[in-house]
């Protein structure tokens, strides 16, 4: 008898990018906010005491969903904090999916939704984007699914692209399951879609505290619902998810919005420019929304290749052997000096292939 | 058509004790360990810098597995880490058990088993402990079991008791499935099982940095298994279950084991001084090898009351409104100054009622 369930056995687990420990690399592959957090953020870290450390945390983090629910104009029982947006898609998947149930999700998205659906044994309802140029759509038949749970990465990465509001909503109102809005990359983004969790009791948004925020290396992430899904959702979680450092750091974080947007606007101002240096080196892109750029390398270069070369002149970025997206790279907007030494290196690069 | 799937929807969460944010209250009853942890702990927590806060962590809690590995004599490769050890039963159950699959577990212990087995939809298998007098053993159908999945506790909470090496052994040798051994309390104990599991690939070990190093803040735990076993447990596991923070953290405890073992010796000696006390007063109690008791109330007393009536007198200990357990108090072992504050109110409080 296998030690493991046949369905574990049989899946490949997910790959993250890489994580260097090389500090001297230009890491523009996993999207992490260029810009250290808010100094707030330290000076929380700092005032950390050794009871805090010895005694269990807060089980619901109640002093970052407090400050959180101010943030976003909402009541705290609204908020569920978890160790990651990861996480949090962990314990939708385990409430909502089970053995043989549907799951639908978009492709290409989050390369992790599919490793989800497998270890839940589910069914993978895959809706593929219908790209046109540098225009992606969602396809017809997202407006009249019949599965458990629908998965919807808003702005959508790898490809940066933003779904309209009332897109949303439709889609929302026609689904009979419940519907995960993904909004880890959503402070570069023009809108959230926080006003449909007041009309529809079917949708849970996911925020990360990673990339907006600049705090990848502390594992905050949490959803945004309403209290009777979010109560299904308490069941399956662990009894204390995020620790006390990353309570205090977090809490930190998203009560100091001047310093968060202060990066997001540099770095909106440095896409524009990625963007505008790139399309002029012959790369085809569509506009990003999101903290990086999905970029269709210039024939006759191969994505591939080019991802090796730039790693050998220590610059990481993003190369997905996955269906659409083996002739492209996705590349983080990082600081204005590492988008010069990544644009350098990209027109070497690109010109001696 | 609800919006989770039957058996969450069916399923009652776990309740975790309760964390009071007045540091008044005299705690003992979540175990945490009363001393601080390693003053290391706090220099390597104000060492980190805003970078690291900003990068996504060591995947792998690279750091932790080298000093563990060391600490324990084998090799990294068979340490995982997650963000707590009650992250690792979730992904051994999510390994393991299947819809309808069988998880067998003992009873009474870790409540939080039978919350873990509903969310899988899995079948319970429970083993009640024979308890003679204040004498714990496990049932004789424990050697012939037909299961995915087989937890225990050792030392068991919430009963303190120890099973022997060539038992667990026995067990092992004759289970199908994986066997999870939970050592949460083993700091506290004379001997681990670590030598069965180079003899054993269906054995993984259950260790907690909360209790035996005073990091129940931080959510660190890890499992120890062979390398084969856990190649299997990464698939199901967040891409970064660990913190920056926690990872430092964690590291700088298990380094100063000098100093851990220290904090072990004083829990030893007051759990010999409070049980032998609580004796005294009537009390029945079994020889614990764990940072608490498990103490039954002498009649006329009810358990539940006097739960409340400590509660009202400050002093926070456990009562489970559970088979086998409605009559017993379970008590942490806490400071010298908790100790004689709690055998202070409960001689007067026993004599009252």
């Amino acid at each position: 008898m296998p030690l493991v369930r046949e369905n574990i056995l049989q899946m490949a687990g997910y790959v993250p990018g890489e994580q260097p420990g090389d500090s001297s690399v230009i890491k523009l592959n996993t999207n992490e906010n260029p810009y250290p957090p808010s100094p707030r953020v330290l000076e929380a870290v700092q005032r950390i005491t050794a009871e805090q450390l010895r005694r269990y945390p807060s089980p619901d983090a109640r002093t970052f969903r407090e400050a959180a629910a101010q943030v976003h104009g909402i009541s705290p029982d609204m908020i569920l904090c978890t160790n990651g947006g990861d996480e949090l898609l962990a314990l939708v998947f385990r409430a909502c999916v089970g053995d043989g149930d549907h799951v639908a999700f978009l492709e290409p998205s989050y390369s992790l939704y599919p490793v989800l659906a497998a270890m839940q044994d589910a069914e993978k309802v895959i809706l593929p984007y219908r790209i046109n140029g540098t225009h992606w759509e969602f396809p017809p038949e997202i407006f009249k699914l019949a599965a458990k749970l629908l998965l919807i990465v808003n702005p959508n990465a790898p490809s940066g692209t933003l779904a309209e509001l009332p897109t949303l909503d439709r889609i929302i109102a026609s689904f009979p399951g419940v519907v995960l809005l993904d909004e880890a990359y959503v402070d570069f983004a023009p809108a959230s879609a926080l006003p449909l969790v007041r009309e529809h009791g079917n949708v849970i948004l996911l925020r990360s505290m990673s990339k907006g925020y600049g705090l990848a290396g502390m594992r905050f992430g949490y959803g945004i619902a309403q209290p009777s899904l979010l109560a299904q959702l308490h069941k399956v979680r662990d009894s204390y998810p995020c620790d006390a450092l990353a309570i205090a750091a977090a809490t930190a974080a998203i009560t100091d919005q001047a310093y968060a947007a202060g990066t997001w606007e540099k770095i909106k101002h440095q896409r524009a420019h990625v963007s505008a240096a790139l399309r002029s080196m012959g790369f085809t892109l569509p506009d990003s929304y999101s903290n990086f750029v999905l970029a269709q390398v210039p024939a006759p270069v191969n994505a591939g290749e080019l991802y090796q070369r730039l790693k050998a002149a220590n610059i990481l970025v993003r190369y997905f052997n996955l269906p659409g997206l083996t002739d492209k790279l996705r590349i983080t907007v990082g600081t204005a000096e590492q988008n010069t030494a990544l644009l350098t290196a990209l027109k070497t690069l690109t010109t001696a292939a």
